[in-house]
């Protein structure tokens, strides 16, 4: 049996304060039940008396969300306290989140306060959100930074006056995993009364160690995450909800798990992403979109050989159907065979000789190999029988402008054209296409990535269109963003109308 | 003094082999020379015998590059370290790394063979490559997931073969920071000879946990980091070199540093960034956009009055002009404050109130608050004082269609207009801006992020244009991504034309 793992999920107070991830009350919900379903223990849904709109946030989702424990953030001060304790009236199970900086930059430059009355108004605070609350978690805020002798003393302090968690930041993302492992080890050796609360984790991630701190909080007596999904977070952000619940999966030895299913990651990851504008980058861990995508010829044939030589995570279970390989020039001839049998064609010892030569000097030049290309080197051309092919595409768009787009298909050899308006020159080119192909399709994902150093680079679209409930992928690349996005759109629609 | 730390880059060997970041000779030689800049120690320029543009590739920044090391990789097989010899013969520093897999699964599923088998093919390899050169790296693939015991006796046996550097893979990201720590300490503790080679770490972040491992490899006795810019690499990616070379700089008391010269991180980050079309996300660590940017407003008024409080990281020191701060609904009194006095506009204390009343209320509709909003806000209306204002916008695009557009501006009351033809319907729309405005302009930055559920989202553009030297920053959301890119370059022309 496990000990149990407290997932605090704060990517609607500390992820949503981002520049640019502000969310309007109607979007919080849709997260946070969301968040529900994973199975997060404790929603962190607003610092109440910051703004209107979050009062009104924490307001609705305490009355959305049934099981986790709703949590407001609150200063060290009366009038925040009374604010988040009616903006919780309707959680079935409230907590108050308040607390005070304990290091000493934060003491002597924030406060202009000395380290005996930082610890009176902490215990003062915890006193007066206990008359509202049974459920008072308290932060020390840069706790990282703040000296193990004090923040003892204070930790011990807010438990007496019916603390019931106590959140160890490290506020700046300053920690080595070693030395905030020491600094929780120290409070459980420290602190009266530690064992009746939970202690919990909080890192930020300014020098990439964020999962690493909290995993050695945890295995020094912390018993309560608090992250945010991807990760998203002020500055480099926060612990990565997927990071810390897959380490504990992966590491069972550690004897220690959490109530997430997992399989639900994938999903609430592209939610937060699409909803708050915040890309993923496509190597971050667990969510990326390369995450379990092996290229390498070396890996590729140990990968095919068998999964647990390279992943030590099956990709079902963060709730991703497939494994899916890219071959590029570093795929092995093992990867370059495997694809072929997926596409049905099988070649002789000396036709996969010949076939591995023409793809590597095809690689070398084209940066990614995809499916037509190999048939064509296989001596096989599908291209010619892909039966939807885009023969012309005009979009005009612009501002004081309706954008409208004319497209001409070749379908199977015959013409069609047709054209459609929309909300800017993407909508109204796939309207067109829609306007052609009769078929259900619901477009799940749409991702472009354009970093350029000029306005006439190359600009990738990824795509997602799902089609009586599976999913097909598109790709393109155009210097034209919107050609590019039809391109992408009937590269995926080809993959269901053979 | 510091005990030196070697940066073992390797952006163009196991970063390139990212599906979609290949690049090509002239490309990988400009990143050469970046990496040499930056001060990094041994380059791995490639896979020679993997393919024929590879094989190259090493020869060509074995010419270009001077001070680094050059490294090529080779399984332990004879051919690839004749082929990685040939391909180093231009290089003034040359490194042969050979190797094999050592862990359980690696010796049974891929190799199908046995340790003592293994160990002779490592030592074999390692003897065959110092006929041709006199550095020799070894890694044993896998060694995070490889019995420590068996692990040594490899070790002690390719230094023995006249290895120089032995590296320790945490091939599939596995490793807790504790458990790599100590399997580098056992290494220490238990190979004769280990003090006249130098142990490097090789970490992948497939828990999100790469950085922390090389750092507890270090710690531990490892002197040579193996890094890729912005933490490219397969699936989710290499450890970062810019959060090791951060980390050890932010922790002096470790008493270890490197060579590297941090004001160049962020140059080089988005150099490797745009040629690779790979976004770096916004809450990456160091190099992120939003790493150093402060929004909430209990963080604003701590930044505000001391740096320290908040930033363990100067971002002068890895090349970043400013300390941006954005408002949103978060934003304190302090923050708003500050920006005003920024913006030359003094408000008295009650004067202040009420701006930040109604400031607080826009915040809640609006999700970034900008210069003009501010200022919109203190009573002050610059935007009517914007010199240059974007009055409409045609653009025409497709396939078998050039793309052209027409454009309107407003300069200052009077009306211009001009048009345009380019690559893609961005590059048509803003090369007709430019020919109204005539002013040298350098776009350096341009990064669309479109992350959407249907095609008619919002997507938005961030971009940095130069003038006279001096960089501009301009900002779009529409859900027209080409009249987004549009107004972002009007918005920031406008930050220099007035």
């Amino acid at each position: 049996m496990s000990d149990k793992l407290y997932i605090f999920d704060t990517t609607l107070r500390d992820g949503e304060q981002v520049p640019g991830c502000q969310l309007n009350t109607v979007e919080k919900i849709e997260v946070a039940k969301a968040l529900e379903s994973l199975g997060v223990d404790v929603i962190e849904a607003g610092f109440p008396v910051s703004s209107p709109g979050d009062f009104n946030s924490v307001v609705e989702i305490s009355k959305a969300v049934t099981w986790p424990t709703i949590c407001a953030l609150t200063r060290a001060v009366e009038n925040d306290i009374r604010v988040a304790a009616d903006a919780l009236r309707y959680a079935k199970h409230p907590r108050i989140h308040t607390g005070i900086g304990t290091s000493d930059p934060h003491i002597r430059y924030k406060f202009n306060s000395t380290r005996e009355e930082i610890l009176e108004r902490a215990v003062a605070a915890v006193a007066y959100a206990k008359r509202y609350v049974e459920d008072v978690q308290f932060y020390a805020e840069d706790a990282g930074r703040t000296d193990n002798e004090y923040l003892a003393r204070v930790v011990e302090a807010v438990i007496k006056a019916g603390a019931t968690v106590i959140n160890i930041p490290d506020t700046t993302g300053y920690c080595l995993p070693s030395e905030f492992g020491a600094k929780i080890k120290y409070l459980f050796d420290h602190v009266d009364g530690i064992d009746k609360v939970i202690i919990a984790t909080h890192c930020h991630n300014d020098l990439g160690m964020a999962t690493a701190n909290t995993v050695s909080g945890i295995i020094n007596g912390a018993r309560q995450a608090e992250v945010t999904i991807n990760g998203i977070g002020e500055r480099a952000g926060n612990t990565a909800l997927e990071e810390v619940v897959m380490t504990f999966r992966s590491h069972k030895e550690l004897g220690i798990d959490t109530d997430i299913n997992a399989t639900r990651i994938t999903g609430i990851s592209s939610m937060v992403s699409s909803l708050m504008n915040m890309p993923v980058q496509p190597n971050k861990a667990i969510v990326g979109r390369n995450a379990f995508a092996h290229s390498s010829g070396i890996h590729q044939d140990g990968v095919l050989k068998n999964r647990e030589s390279y992943e030590i995570i099956d990709p079902k279970d963060v709730g991703i159907d497939e494994n899916s390989i890219v071959l590029t020039a570093r795929s092995g001839r093992a990867a370059l065979k495997h694809r072929l049998h997926v596409l049905g064609c099988e070649l002789s010892s000396g036709e996969l000789d010949k076939a591995y030569e023409a793809f590597l000097q095809l690689a070398d030049r084209k940066k990614e190999i995809n499916d037509d290309d190999v048939l064509m080197i296989a001596g096989q051309h599908r291209k010619a029988s892909s039966r939807i092919k885009l023969d012309f595409l005009q979009v005009t768009s612009g501002i004081k402008v309706h954008s409208v787009a004319s497209v001409g298909l070749d379908i199977a050899g015959e013409k069609f054209e047709a054209c459609a308006s929309g909300n800017g020159p993407v909508d109204a080119a796939l309207s067109a296409i829609k306007n052609i192909i009769h078929r259900k399709m619901l477009l799940k994902e749409f991702l472009i990535q354009a970093i350029n150093k000029g306005s006439n680079d190359v600009g990738k679209v990824h795509m997602t269109v799902e089609h009586e409930g599976v999913s097909y992928y598109g790709f393109s690349a155009n210097t034209d963003i919107v050609a590019a996005s039809a391109e992408a759109f009937i590269d995926a629609i080809n993959k269901f109308v053979r």
